[in-house]
């Protein structure tokens, strides 16, 4: 393969046991990871006790041709190690290989993936006797105060972005949303202005219409219509998709939902490229392991505004959340809306 | 406070690091779990390096009457540490304190939690210019395949029961429900033969009623009927709680889905009891921050058939997902259902 084909590498980085067993599942580890990012070049490298070491690895991929190595220590926390000693262990392979360029990527430190992941281990012998709220207000009030605690480090400088991404929180109970939800600085206004002029909604799946429990505007899915299937199988696309553009007459200035089809999502970038109709807002939320995150990366580079995020989480209920708390938000500023 | 008041202490164990920053990280993110297991007694233990160490930490819950203590070790896998070095440090404080039972709880090792986050760290460097099938099955196909890779040591012994593992985590994209999810032993045999039956599904908000999409049977949703409001005003629930109540005429024989509200299982779990109506099959899936773990704990722990999990998280798409998956085996067993 040419420098070309290959450009970037990445090596995951264990500290290393001398207990054998440990380290190889690591390494089955970072086989199932890189079976996950194919095509791209991913291997493991231990930073001490056992090889391949970091050194050997970054070898191994100049010899290859890369000319970039990506490397994210798979550590928990940023102590000694790595602050200190793998940075020293990346000047001296910069030493040995002046053209391969070497950056360190954050490790696991403060991902509220972890945090959530002790919560659910532990629950199961914590709070037994706990008494719960049972009146709707009374629940949501404690858990905006539950979500709010947990953010409490991650406040954006956007304070309405904040009121989407509590709301998506609450909606989903996945805190990773605070860390990957993407919001355009006009997202809000233009949202609430599309609103309050009665644009209508148009939303790839059944289910996300019926979580838009909020909104007074005509909502869209088109996604069962007879037209559309029609239309799917002419195009050999997905039904969603296909829905996307059978509505494409009414998108210019309406709100797009996406929370389930990362068709739908390419389609309404491909339907408003090169002079197409402007929707207001995207919120781009499809889900899944199938090109979901690709899609929204593709939405995130687009001149499209937008309300997204960079996993392969979404889904119809964040989705539903984002426009939702919109809806509130615009009915704040004029209760006619 | 007396022993009985806090029978359980718990310990998460980190490394130590000699970077004081890292410790002071790691002791924020046990005092926020702390806060969200609340009244639990949980604190934070170095396992060297820095003090409060293990043996201090078992000190200081033993002199408060803590006797019996849960160790957390906040590794990522079981190396010398985690297999040798604990246990030892375990013992010593055994001899020291022979009436505090001290139980390690298993380490992060193998979490598919842990791959879904390096996965999308990594994601926005790997696969750019991967194509993606653009045709509903070839989609559904390739996700399939994506999990049934990620699961591959997952596999129960009930191989009914993974096809539900399966579509729920296509639906959620959240491979956690691998690990979370509970499936009664005749919870597809029961299913399968309430729908065949022609049995109505109960369920608790229309967003999981518009994701029934392999559903022929009637799907009752009382939540926005007007006499479900005025129940729910006069006993101060919620609407989903009330719209069970309303809905207990239908319950003997049929499927519950609950998608969203733990106070729709807390209150099918009250209508049941004490020779009340029994359904064929109860998917609990609420989500949420509020009691949802507890009320499917609750549900674990009934006399009822169930499909749930053990999280705070759940959802319409999750809970939707297990019930098309009961219909298409049933459809599959007799086409005419």
């Amino acid at each position: 393969m040419s420098v070309m084909d290959r450009p970037i590498g990445i090596l995951i980085i264990s500290h290393g046991s001398p207990r054998a067993e440990a380290n190889r599942g690591f390494e089955a580890l970072v086989a199932r990871v890189a079976s996950r990012l194919q095509p791209a070049d991913v291997l493991p490298a231990f930073f001490s006790i056992v090889r391949p070491d970091i050194p050997d690895q970054v070898a191994a991929m100049a010899s290859r041709g890369v000319r970039r190595i990506l490397l994210l220590p798979y550590f928990l926390y940023s102590g000694q190690h790595v602050t200190v000693d793998i940075p020293a262990l990346l000047d001296q392979c910069r030493n040995q290989f002046p053209d391969v360029a070497l950056e360190v990527l954050p490790n696991l430190e403060n991902d509220p993936v972890l945090e959530d992941l002790l919560v659910e281990r532990l629950a199961p012998w914590a709070g037994e006797d706990e008494v719960f709220p049972q009146e709707g207000a009374a629940i949501e009030q404690q858990s905006y105060r539950i979500i709010q605690q947990q953010l409490a480090d991650w406040a954006s400088s956007q304070p309405d972005a904040d009121q989407i991404v509590r709301r998506v929180i609450h909606a989903t109970a996945d805190l990773s949303f605070a860390r990957t939800l993407r919001i355009h600085p006009q997202a809000v206004s233009r949202g609430i202005e599309a609103l309050a002029d009665g644009q209508p909604i148009l939303c790839d799946v059944n289910m996300l219409k019926a979580g838009m429990t909020k909104i007074r505007n005509e909502i869209l899915c088109a996604i069962d219509w007879p037209e559309v299937a029609a239309l799917a199988r002419a195009d050999q696309s997905t039904r969603a998709a296909a829905a996307m553009t059978h509505l494409a007459p009414r998108l210019e200035g309406a709100i797009v939902a996406i929370g389930n089809a990362p068709t739908a999502l390419w389609r309404i970038l491909d339907l408003t490229r090169n002079g197409g109709p402007r929707p207001a807002l995207v919120v781009g939320l499809p889900i899944g392991f199938v090109g979901a995150q690709q899609s929204k990366r593709a939405l995130l580079e687009s001149d499209l505004c937008y309300i997204t995020n960079t996993n392969h989480r979404g889904g119809s209920p964040a989705a539903a959340a984002a426009v939702n708390v919109l809806a509130l938000m615009a009915h704040e500023r004029n209760p006619d809306v």
